[in-house]
């Protein structure tokens, strides 16, 4: 059987520092380099980040990350592809991330989607996250994808990857 | 550490029958019998079924199953409580199921919620659930909550129970 694997969302298929700073723009007239964030967690770098999270078309209207489509489609074709989102916390964010899935990963049917609170029972071979605490709480395979929050996290056995240009060649 | 429990919403805590009769009384007016649907899967009982579970409100205006809040109450102070349900395929159930839970079970934190397509990844100690398909492809102990479409269903090491009440006696 193949293997099975855990996708996030926020920071691995959707780019949400690139809709925070688009928001932050739009208020603001700032446009802040994301260099600067390196270490910061979001609800840190991110002043408005509360509200963001919590206003309608935030995560529907996400940009996608780089080589995301490409990514996640050779993964589906060589593992058992789950994606799995933290959402339960954000009401708001639960249709718009199941819809925002049916526009840009088609492929993925309903039976693949996880929304969750906690990823902690969510049991898998391998784990693309760019949470430290998912990725600490999970026994397989950790792979960290690159965000500038997480810049500096080493934790145990992680593998980082910069893209999903990345991934294919690892995976 | 406490033993976690995965606990289903839909036929254990929401009484989606009751509301399938309601809603196809409304239609027809023709008041059925629940023991007329013994042994029958929901699709089938329920002519109007992905009609109604794809229409505004009907997970949202739901009725509890009788003693599911006390029920609830007492495995969230002797359990780790997971409430996991089937959602990913109704896109309006997710934020009508998440709403539903803070106004019944306030206890109940969104950390403690996962909406998914399939139950198989998640790991418990307990579940219970009505639908046979979640609890076969489930390696702890397995409740089945009787419901009218599973009347017959004897699967490995089912122990069946009745109601909430019966529950918070076994547990």
């Amino acid at each position: 059987m193949k293997e099975q694997i855990l996708v996030d969302m926020d920071g691995v298929l959707a780019d949400v520092y690139r809709q925070f700073l688009a928001y932050e723009f739009r208020e603001t007239g700032v446009a802040r380099q994301l260099e600067s964030l390196d270490g910061v967690i979001e609800e840190d770098a991110f002043p408005g980040f509360h509200r963001h999270v919590n206003s309608a078309g935030f995560f529907r209207t996400a940009p996608k990350m780089a080589g995301s489509v490409e990514g996640l489609k050779y993964l589906n074709g060589k593992y058992r592809v789950l994606v799995v989102s933290s959402a339960t916390e954000f009401r708001l964010s639960l249709t718009e991330k199941l819809d925002w899935m049916n526009e840009h990963f088609p492929f993925i049917s309903w039976r693949q989607i996880i929304l969750c609170g906690t990823k902690a029972p969510i049991r898998g071979d391998v784990m693309i996250d760019d949470h430290p605490t998912n990725l600490n709480g999970f026994d397989g395979r950790r792979i960290i994808f690159s965000q500038p929050h997480n810049r500096f996290a080493n934790g145990d056995g992680y593998q980082r990857v910069e893209s999903w240009q990345q991934i294919m060649r690892i995976l």
